[in-house]
Order: structure tokens, then C-alpha cells, then sequence
């Protein structure tokens, strides 16, 4: 059971994600004793084509936290000027020169799969495209659930805002799908529902769910409610109003004593600040799984070079 | 006497001063020695919103010259999109996950004081908006006069140029007013002079000072010059020549033996170079010292952790 | 024999270059080992005032190899805000306090002598200008073909496509005329052929070379293929077609069985993917050879502080 790249959540089962759990686990306990020199000669490249400094710096504290070196780009500019096609390629072949794994946000759907294709080294796919795959976040999303509520089987779960577009609901409802009586919710404005080959691949998976255009009466009875992050030039554009989806002090009045509130950070105005200091409020222990996640996955790969 | 974070320079007492200055005499020690190990655990993360390659070098190479490791932003600007007044309280907490002391430059006023009210690790402020603070400058350049003339009771210090906007020139008339004897020269042209919010400080700590628009008779007889940086844009648009302010091979020669002049820079046209080679002349003994300086507020603020 | 800054191609003599891929070997021996620490007190700060993130990550992955440590610009835009002449002399001098040796790209030809006139520690030249040097491209390129041919005397080069402009080109004619029995073949359409002060240096040494518009008869007998980069909006602009001059499998079926394709990389056209499998397709062995290349030259420049 081993894997060579991370490009999408759907490489990782059930006993794999379990594995890479654990392992996640013990991370938190070596950051906690002041980190390792374990991987001190290896090199992680983080080549990134769009910025994005929170993903950028969760896995460079990662490597560091792991004794490691970084090569870093904030903004692969120069790169894009190339015919793409033949570029990607040719540039992971010689950036795998030069570092031990490869961290790629790339701005095209499918552009860790191809890079992956070509690389002599590790390749982790740190976000592809709009609608692309960001398999990290899915999977630190899923460890927070497991992390909090103790178990992934039998779980509720909310997932609230415009579900047709982040690809963190998506990616996290393909996840929650491959556990035992998982039951779902989608939440959202009817022009901006989850779209159907998700739904369709629950039927397939006997996965429970419900779409709705109201949270009323359902959040009181789920044990994790997931936010998702608003564009909100998009909303703006759409004329949509998601105001009633915010969360705030009386959403969370109603909630179970023992549920979580999850998002992707950064938010806007979907979660009142008054949230914050409920320990429901659980998006922040979120991005500091984001570290100990990836340190797990990066020492997974390094492994087994 | 702990300090959490440096935000702004009026936090130094001068105990606390002179004991940060101990510090950073022992860290030149250090750095001839080849610098230390001791904080290889620990993660500076540096967070430019406005790039500053000489700022963001001085706090990289002092993090790296005590063993430890940096995060780095050239210029975060995909923050900038987002809703400014909640996201850098998100931010600075989710960068506190990766690292163990954040170094921010900000473009708005008071920026380092919201990022400080919400930080999980110790903040630095390396600068924050035009007429913000830079305290690590101010002390920097504070210390440079303290090596370079033994004392800080007594000094007759001149400042000059475009006195109303310098942020340095204001920190550092604000600091040597701490001290015994000080007697400060404001020279500028009158549309350029300090302003009053200084002088008043000064007054109220019965420091002496002057203000005049000519340097004539006065540099002669000062134990510093400091001379501040040009912006030339701004000076076309005024129509002002600031020629006469300038310090070249006559004005030096009119100096005592063992002043010494200073300048923040990059210079423009302000300092000749003719005059580098004049052991009077401070400035990159100035810069040199901002990595001492630097080390010595980097472990301060650990060593508290 | 030894060197303070690596500013152009031409400091390098015969036994200096020797001495240099000597380095380079063990270097190759020491990255297979894992890397050594023995560097671990050294600053390397890459200044770059275009990004390149290949060569970057090339200078910086030597010197985490070597063990040191990186301050890194993926572009030093803020400096050119400034007033040239007088900044880049100060901008070095005062980076010069932060690091042990200075990686500097400039836009401007000439910009790595100017800056090593005026800096404290070692310059080397990652690039400056369009018609400036690259000198590390060059000794890269001249270490492949020693490794690959196990020798650089008597050998046949020929160099294909638009020699006018590429420095590349222009520097591997020059480093090959040091030695004995080089034959030369200058291949590219008549309005792109390489620039005549070549050629005076090449009469003046005795180098045997030939300029033609054709590779037919050529590419057969020679022991290196040296295919150089397209500027394709400058092709388009001219209207000229350097379809002729790529490599194919029917090139390369022609050609010699240990004769090998270099290329600078990244390629657009001009060489065929087809082509990437064959053993004699020598360009990702020349990349990997940049990074032991590198830290040859590093490690001879900080062994002379």
C-alpha cells in the first residue's frame, strides 16, 4: 500500500487514509517535542504557478518541522510564458534535479497529473485549477473530523454556502462517502447545489444524503457543520444573497454540545468572530492539522524513495 | 522586563534598551565566531505585504545566523484581495501555526498592533505604513550611535533633510530624547521641518533642541549627522532643492574628528561618494548593525516564549 | 590559480577549468552520498532582477547540498525603482553584510562587474543583460561534454539555430577554442548567423571552424550537437522558419552512435520528444550537471575567503 505522488483524494482507501492518520498523529507529538532532524538532507521544491502563502508556508513548516530544506517560488511567472504543453514537463524534469519532492499549485485542472506523468521524484499536488483537486486540504479536513469527533463512521455532516464551485465540500463528500453510515447534508441556494456526479457517485456508494436550501432544523442534529469559502465577486455578480448560511452565535446556540464548526480559512463573513472562542470552533486546530498532515504525507513519500 | 512583541519603539524603556544593546554586542561575538546553533528549532516567518529585500535579508540572515529557519514572503499580495479588517486577524493567526515569531511589514498604519492583538507567537513589526512605525530601525540606528560613541548622555545630534516624513528621524529624535543632555538639530527647508507632535514631546521632557533651515555653523559641532533618505518624486512635485542639505568632502571636512554620519538607506544623492571611504562615515556600519540587532530582538523574544 | 568573483566566462583558463570539473566530479559523488554539512555556517543570498527559477533553484539547491543556507529574491523589483548608477553599488555592499556570497541576475549588461567591483564578499554572475554572460551556463555546457566525451580536445561541435543572439552559443565557441584540434560548425540561417567577433577570436587562436546555412552532411561526423533556444515572437516577427534546423529521430539516426543533443532547456520545438529516450540525448544529464557545477564554484569561492 504504498503511494509514489499524492495528485487527488480519490488514490487514498480507507486503510490508507487510516495509515496516514496515525502517522499524522505521531507528527503532532514530534512538532510538540521541538520537531526532528530526521530528513535534514532532503530538499522539497515548492513550485507554485498562483500564490497562495497559507498552503505555501502549511508545507514548507512542514519540511522544516522535519529537519528539511526548501526551494521555494511564490510565483512561477516566468514559466507561463512558454508554450505550456511541452513546458510542465520539461520543468518538473529539471526541478526534480534539484530537490527530493515536489509541491505543485498549478492554474490548470490536471496539471499535478501530467507533472506527475514526467517527474523522477515525488510529486504532491497542492491545488490544480478552479475546479481542480486539492487533495491536502481534503485530507486534513477529513483527519480534523476524525481528530474531534473520534470516529469516521456513522457521522453527520452539514455542508453549507455555494457548493457547486469549492472543491473542498466536494472533495471531502467524495471522503466521507467511503465510511459506514455516513449521512450528508448540502445546504446551499438551489442555483448553487452540489453538482450531480457527486450525488451520483453516493447513490452508487449507498451513501445517505439530502440536499436542502435551508439549514432550518438540521444543524441542531449533525455532529460537524462545514463552511465553505465565498467568492464573493461571484455572489455579487449572481445577485445571491447567502446571508441566512452565515453562521453565528445563535447558529451555534442550537448546535449539539459535542459538534464542530470546520472551514477552509480564509473567510470572509460566513463565520461571526463571536464563533471564535467557542471550542466548537474547530477551523483553527484545522489549518494546524493542515501541518502535521503534510509532514505525515511528505514523510510517507520520502520513505519510500 | 519582557517585551512579547515590538511593535512600536516608544515600548523601550531605557533599561530595557541598554539590555538589548548588551545583547546585541554579544551577537557581533557570535556572528565573528560563525554564528550558533542554539535556535535551530525555531521558525522566523517573514510577512511582506510591501517588498523590502534589504529589511527581509537583515531578519533572514539574523534568524539564520542563530540556526533557525525562515518562511518567507516576497510580497504577500493574495491577502490583499480579501476583506482587509478581518483578514489580517485570520492570517496572522494561521501563519502562527507555522512559525514561532512572524516578522511583518504592513501597508497600513497600525497594522502591526491588530496583527499583535491576535497572535498566537510573537510579532515584530518591520514596518507599517508611511507614517507607521519601524522600530527595529530606530533601535538599530540608536545603537550604532551608542557603539560608535561610547555614551548616549550628552550627544549633540543633528538631523537632516525631509524631516516631515522620515519615519527614522522622528523614532530616533523620539528614543534620544530618553537620554541625559541630548541636544537635537532639526534641519530642513521650512516646508519640510519636523513636525510639531515631536517637538512637543521634547519639550515635555525638557529636551534642547533647534529647528533651523541651514545647516551653517551647526554640523561643525555635532557628534552625529544623520541624514535621511530623498524621495525625489515628491521633492519635483514641490519644486524644492535640497542641494544645500547635502553631505559631500567640504561639509566632512568641517566636522569634528569623531562625529560620525549616518544615513538609513539607500542613499540617492544625499551623501557623496566621496565620502564612503572616511572612517567618519557610519552608514554601513549602520546596516551591518541592524543584523546584530536583529538577533539579539529575535532571541529576546524566544528566550521569553 | 584562484578566483575572487565569477563574473564572465572568459576568467576561466585551461588548468582553472580543469581544477573546476575536478570539483565538480566529487561534487557529483558528494550529492550521491546525501550531501555534507561541511558548509553549514554559509549564507548564499540570490539577487535576481529577473526571475529565473531554474538557475535559482540550481544555485540554491547546491548550496543546501553543501549545507549551507538561502536568502532568496524571486525578484528584486523594489530596486529598480531607484536611481541605478548609484543603488546597485550600495544594494551589494549592504547585502554583503547578510550573506558570505552573492548569486546576482541583473538586467543590465555588465551589472555582475560592477557589483563585484564594490562587494565584500564573492559575485557570482547568474546572468546579466541580454547580450551579457551567463558564465555558469557556460561551464555547465563545457563540463557535459568533458563528461560525456571524456575529453575536450579534437572534437567536432556543431551549434544550430539562432546564434546571433543566444549566449550560450557564443560562450561554449569561445571556452571550446582553448582547446586542441577543435572544429566548430556555426549552423543557422545566413540573417542569424553568429556574430563576427566570435569568429576574430577563433582566427586569432587558430580554431578550424565553418558557418553554414545547412546541417545536411554535417550533423553526421560531429561529436556534439549543441541545439540553442527560440525566441519564437522574434522568429515570428522576422518571418523566418527554423524548422530545418530541429532535431528528430531522423537526425538523429544519422548521427554518430556516442556522439550526444545538449540543449540549455526549456525547449520549445526545437528538439523532439522523441528524442528525450535515446542515451545520447545528453540534456537533463546537463542540467543535473548544473547543480555539481554549482557547487564546485561555491565551494571554491567560500575555500579562498
Amino acid at each position: 500500500m504504498k503511494i509514489r505522488h499524492v495528485v487527488e483524494s480519490q488514490q487514498f482507501t480507507v486503510p490508507l487514509l487510516l495509515q496516514l492518520f496515525e502517522r499524522t498523529r505521531m507528527m503532532e507529538h514530534i512538532v510538540r517535542r521541538g520537531g526532528t532532524r530526521d530528513y535534514e538532507r532532503y530538499i522539497m521544491g515548492t513550485l507554485f504557478y498562483r500564490p497562495s502563502t497559507r498552503t505555501r508556508f502549511s508545507f514548507e513548516s512542514a519540511m522544516y518541522r522535519l529537519g528539511g530544506r526548501v526551494l521555494s517560488t511564490e510565483q512561477a511567472r516566468e514559466f507561463s510564458s512558454e508554450v505550456e504543453g511541452e513546458q510542465l514537463e520539461d520543468t518538473i524534469r529539471i526541478i526534480g534535479h534539484y530537490c527530493d519532492v515536489i509541491v505543485l499549485r498549478h492554474h490548470e485542472e490536471g496539471g499535478a497529473k501530467r507533472a506527475a506523468a514526467f517527474s523522477t521524484v515525488p510529486v504532491i499536488n497542492a491545488g490544480d485549477g478552479e475546479g481542480g483537486q486539492h487533495p491536502t486540504q481534503a485530507l486534513l479536513d477529513l483527519y480534523t473530523i476524525y481528530n474531534e469527533c473520534k470516529t469516521l463512521d456513522g457521522l453527520s455532516v452539514a455542508l453549507i454556502g455555494a457548493l457547486d464551485q469549492g472543491r473542498t465540500a466536494r472533495s471531502l463528500a467524495y471522503l466521507l462517502g467511503k465510511f459506514d453510515r455516513t449521512k450528508l447534508y448540502f445546504i446551499a441556494p438551489d442555483e448553487m447545489q452540489i453538482k450531480p456526479d457527486i450525488l451520483e457517485y453516493l447513490d452508487k456508494h449507498n451513501v445517505s444524503y439530502e440536499c436542502t436550501s435551508t439549514a432550518d432544523g438540521i444543524l441542531p442534529h449533525v455532529d460537524v457543520v462545514y463552511q465553505t469559502r465565498i467568492n464573493r465577486e461571484r455572489l455579487q455578480k449572481r445577485d445571491i444573497d447567502l446571508t441566512p448560511y452565515n453562521i453565528d452565535g445563535t447558529v451555534l446556540a442550537s448546535m449539539k454540545p459535542d459538534a464542530i464548526v470546520m472551514h477552509p480559512l480564509p473567510r470572509s463573513v460566513e463565520i461571526d468572530h463571536a464563533v471564535d472562542a467557542d471550542p466548537r470552533a474547530a477551523y483553527f486546530r484545522q489549518t494546524q492539522n493542515g501541518l502535521y498532515l503534510r509532514m505525515a504525507l511528505l514523510t510517507m513519500l520520502l520513505d519510500n524513495e
